[in-house]
């Protein structure tokens, strides 16, 4: 715990009522939406920051001081990124979320961190234009935050993650330097890229407090191509089908059959519990092309096996289509007290193999999963369900969890793709980057937080 | 000059039959594609490297020798980031050149860094699939040479850089380090992306020796439109009602009046050399969708005052509209001894102002300029053609440049957005890019060369 004039001294710095000190007020900023961090610290303060200046008056003060400063947006992420291990001072950026500009014709849009990505997707759609990363969490969660994990979503496969799309970011640094990276323009071959270096930090190399990011034209439509299978075997094949047929889907989700199931049991939405794996296809560009892309899908999708395959043209079809793709988590939630959504990648010709032998880990340490995930990008959620307070079952979650994150890397994957480090998957990090590099990371972190008071505790121990 | 031992001792460390130091040999490697740097200085040797351990052991020797190590492609850059202006040893990559790994299902390949950029699309089109990428000199340019600086081509505009198409990289330290950045998947959220560090950093920070690309599926089809203006506000006019349409053209390149009629003069093919702008268009994707895109950009040209349009639908007939196109630079070399092909990049919306001014700064410096470009990016390319050992010419030269860089600063773009700094452009890097983050580029910098070894002289003055 800070002293308490350490605390009063920032309210010199910002306005008083833009800082909570409270005790029941810091215990909401204890958590984020992950389970199972075991220390749930309370931060020192909470500051709602308005402006790049409190940033800097902040970060100036707590580098001075040796405070530890964490950024928070929505609070959203699933790896403990802006938790506050070490007490500290949260900054709320929840009042900073400000479209600062948005120009159709540079098809571009600058915005303070704390702004909803569903904002951003909603103006950029009232000009015809696309942001497409979407974390399925998109209605709630902030470009801040995005930035920082280096978001992706189930567009990922067609459309890249958040680090395609940001052109510019004007950054605080540890000692409340403020700092612009890249030029906003589309491309940029001036000097090193050192926007790139700040996106997947996690808030641990400097603050962000403004963003200029890139939209491209709206495809003019999209529909979803829903089938079963009778293993994820045939759906990975009929995946490679469609890509053989030269047809590009914006997103190739899938849910195994405990996924199917314990969605269809709190969510009845009429699926079919007796398959072993659901893939959900969107196809989108010219109107023109629809019939054909869904034709060669649909085929494509049979001849590796397929089944009841359902077809979603308007919105309103769409959305009811990914309604069982997106309830899954909220599903899963109900079969015990927590659930942990992870994150794992291997390459797609493995995904098969890694979805099969993580439910076999699963079921070996007698935990429930249930998996979801982008099949395009080989990209798995496991989510698991269970009682965090059950000692017992905790210990064997951490096993599995262990065991799961060594297949994926055997595998040639890894053990995040877009969900980040944090806390949860520090202890993992040595298993998959090579030392070398996690030596440099270190030496980057120590030249831009060299008395590491940025997010501590995250990405790597120091 | 290096001592005469001090290079003898390269031969102990490689084959001698990789070594140059002739010096009739060394003078192919005073220069790249570049023609005004103005010191032309012999490397002291060239090896041919043959594997990544050539790379460490020379490096090792090199930087306890502080001996400087430039690595080299195909030396087709523009703005000089492969000469030797301290001498040292040149890395040349063009016997590293195997296509290690080709994996159709996952999208990927792996590849060493004088693989040349034609040989992995040639080989991803076998399987329907497709590496975008595609700098002008792309059928003899490096994949090496593409992460150095960053690469882009007329695809930028859909399918992004070089940056977007790079999984993974190992890495040759300055002190010999073997470093594997990056797990190769699709998606990598696990630590900082230093991969993305070395990307752009144009042999700087370190030594590319393999690279996992991420390729994607191949669109089924491909037309060209080409439509002529009467200005080339009229010209943007018509890029802005394309994208109105929803249509994501895969390639907006544009060419100025001046860049028309120096094309017919030297290879006739056609053009109407009485219009002030040229438009090419390139949309693909599915078959089915060809007649409405191409529809579409008719009309929305036609709507900006476009004349004679003409489309290009077989592969033949779209080479055959891009020879024009990519004969600008080498017409524009007939009209002097020498031809400086500049790269600058403004918000699309000041396109057009941008490119008339360019043009009245050289009429005021009475120099020959034809502009072409990636006109969706709003990325110039104006090619003075002088000579170089005319003094006063290359003094208007250089006033000319000045202004045109401040000019395009001060609309809100950059001087470089697909070739690079090299020694080109050091002088002007602190007009544009924030003085804190250079600083910090010069620490990364030192962490990763402390004694700077690697290509000095490039990027930014230490």
């Amino acid at each position: 715990m800070l002293l308490k004039s350490k605390i009063d001294k920032l309210k010199d710095i910002v306005d008083m009522s833009d800082v909570l000190t409270d005790n029941a007020e810091l215990y909401c900023y204890a958590e984020d939406s992950t389970s199972a961090h075991s220390v749930r610290t309370l931060p020192d303060a909470v500051v709602f920051v308005k402006k790049a200046e409190d940033v800097q008056n902040i970060l100036r003060y707590a580098n001075s001081n040796k405070i530890p400063v964490i950024s928070r947006g929505a609070g959203t992420n699933m790896v403990g990124a802006c938790t506050c291990p070490k007490g500290g001072i949260v900054l709320n950026f929840s009042r900073m979320n400000k479209i600062l500009d948005f120009n159709p014709i540079d098809m571009t849009m600058t915005v303070q961190p704390g702004v909803i990505l569903d904002d951003i997707k909603r103006l950029a759609d009232s000009e015809g234009l696309f942001y497409p990363p979407d974390p399925s969490n998109y209605k709630v969660s902030t470009i801040g935050g995005s930035i920082a994990q280096s978001s992706g979503g189930a567009s990922g496969f067609k459309y890249g993650t958040t680090k395609d799309y940001i052109l510019g970011l004007t950054v605080v640094l540890a000692d409340g330097t403020l700092m612009k990276l890249g030029s906003g323009t589309i491309k940029d071959a001036v000097g090193y890229h050192l926007n790139q270096l700040i996106i997947g930090s996690e808030g641990t190399l400097a603050v962000v407090v403004e963003a200029k990011i890139k939209l491209i034209p709206k495809p003019q439509s999209r529909r979803s191509v829903l089938g079963y299978f009778d293993s994820l075997e045939n759906a990975a094949c009929g995946v490679n089908n469609i890509i053989k047929k030269k047809i590009f889907p914006a997103a190739i989700d899938f849910m195994d059959n405990n996924s199917i199931r314990t969605v269809e049991e709190f969510y009845p939405c009429g699926l079919k519990t007796d398959k072993e794996a659901m893939l959900l296809i969107d196809i989108d560009g010219c109107e023109a092309s629809m019939s054909y892309q869904q034709k060669c899908v649909q085929d494509a999708l049979e001849q590796a096996g397929a089944s009841d395959i359902q077809i979603a043209v308007s919105a309103e079809e769409i959305e009811n289509i990914w309604i069982a793709r997106r309830a899954s988590f909220a599903a899963t939630a109900k079969l015990a007290p927590d659930v942990l959504s992870d994150d794992i990648i291997v390459p797609r010709s493995s995904i098969s193999k890694m979805v099969c032998a993580c439910k076999d880990i699963c079921n070996k340490y007698s935990l429930k999963v249930c998996m979801v995930g982008h099949l395009g990008d080989g990209n798995i959620h496991p989510q698991i369900a269970l009682n965090l307070e059950d000692d017992s079952e905790f210990k064997r979650y951490i096993q599995a969890k262990s065991e799961i994150y060594n297949l994926a890397i055997s595998l040639g994957g890894t053990i995040s793709a877009e969900h980040g480090v944090g806390v949860e998957k520090i202890s993992y990090i040595n298993n998959i980057v090579d030392n070398s590099a996690i030596e440099y990371m270190k030496k980057v972190k120590s030249i831009f937080d060299p008395n590491n008071i940025l997010n501590p505790g995250k990405v790597f121990k120091i």
